[in-house]
């Protein structure tokens, strides 16, 4: 593309480095910007500086957080023997969505990918040993994605926790609610039969 | 959501005002920018402040420009008798790219738009009549869309032209190069039947 303006062509071009922004899309953002008031662009830019320079991580779970200990590692009534190993903050959220699970978190920073030259030591597994050799907490819960990444992540971490005596365990995989039998692939609904549970079990989670 | 950070929020709910893009979008290209090193969100936040505050468009045809006067005012061998009225920025790159056209540019900003509230006075079109009125230009060229919205701006600055000796045109509406005619929309197929061109001509095209 020939722009007119080295500012403007400056401007797409950082912008299309974020991902599933192409050149485009970033023109578009970028003169969509420039039709609204100045503030628009100042309060973005300002956002995005301030997170970028001031953004902590708590320190016991890793999370993103504006003060030292985030609010659910520093909520009493939560059950600090129970730690749910997830890979982003968005999966945080994710399960918190759900007013299900009390315990508390370990965000990893990622999955181990050989691909993405991300390893083990680029994750927050030290602190995940640490934190189970203190033998304040009874369970780990698994909550990674069902891919050859996460579950390479979460078999590195039960070697990890070898001769603790921790319990492990991971998030079902199965049928999801609302679903069709008919259209669920053959692996999930393989897993769904081999780990079905009681029928009294399952009234109860309801 | 449920942010855990109120800096995390304040710049997701600023890059979701953004067209397009959403409240998750936005959570997964701030959480992209955390993940890269801090100049790569220093530059974006930079280059879209300076763009905001720095930009010019070109006293002559109003598109985005560095200095007063675009490249393609500026271009002594462009036919300062023809003149190419577009929306936006895009569209000039767009007829560029072709290198067929030798012309100069009118960018009107926009269209007239009712719905979204954009009347005459919104665009260039003052400017346009004024440049008609000098003289020098001999054709205006529509290239709007062909939108509701593109006709109504077109006959509104045919209008405007009334009574000043200039040819008005608009780019052909027809089958695309290289598309099939069983596959094109009825209202296209008949108005290449009716705006048909000497065949001789088609060739010199090529």
């Amino acid at each position: 593309m020939d722009f007119s303006s080295k500012l403007l062509e400056n401007a797409v071009y950082e912008m299309s480095q974020l991902p599933g922004i192409g050149k485009r899309t970033a023109l578009r953002l970028v003169l969509h910007l420039l039709k609204q008031p100045k503030e628009q662009t100042e309060r973005l830019s300002n956002s995005l500086l301030s997170l970028r320079s001031e953004i902590k991580f708590c320190e016991n779970c890793h999370n993103i957080s504006d003060v030292a200990v985030c609010e659910i590692c520093a909520n009493p009534k939560r059950d600090r023997s129970l730690v749910c190993v997830v890979e982003d903050i968005r999966d945080v959220m994710a399960i918190e969505n759900t007013s299900q699970y009390k315990g508390l978190y370990h965000v990893l920073g990622g999955k181990i990918s050989p691909m993405e030259g991300i390893g083990p030591q680029d994750l927050t597994i030290g602190s995940l040993v640490e934190k189970a050799q203190k033998g304040e907490v009874k369970e780990f819960i698994f909550a990674l994605s069902s891919t050859m990444e996460g579950d390479t992540t979460n078999f590195y971490i039960y070697k990890q926790l070898n001769g603790l005596d921790i319990n492990t365990s991971t998030i079902a995989r199965g049928i999801a609610v609302g679903d069709e039998l008919e259209y669920a692939d053959e692996v999930t609904l393989g897993r769904s039969i081999l780990n079905r549970i009681p029928f009294e079990g399952s009234l109860k989670a309801n």
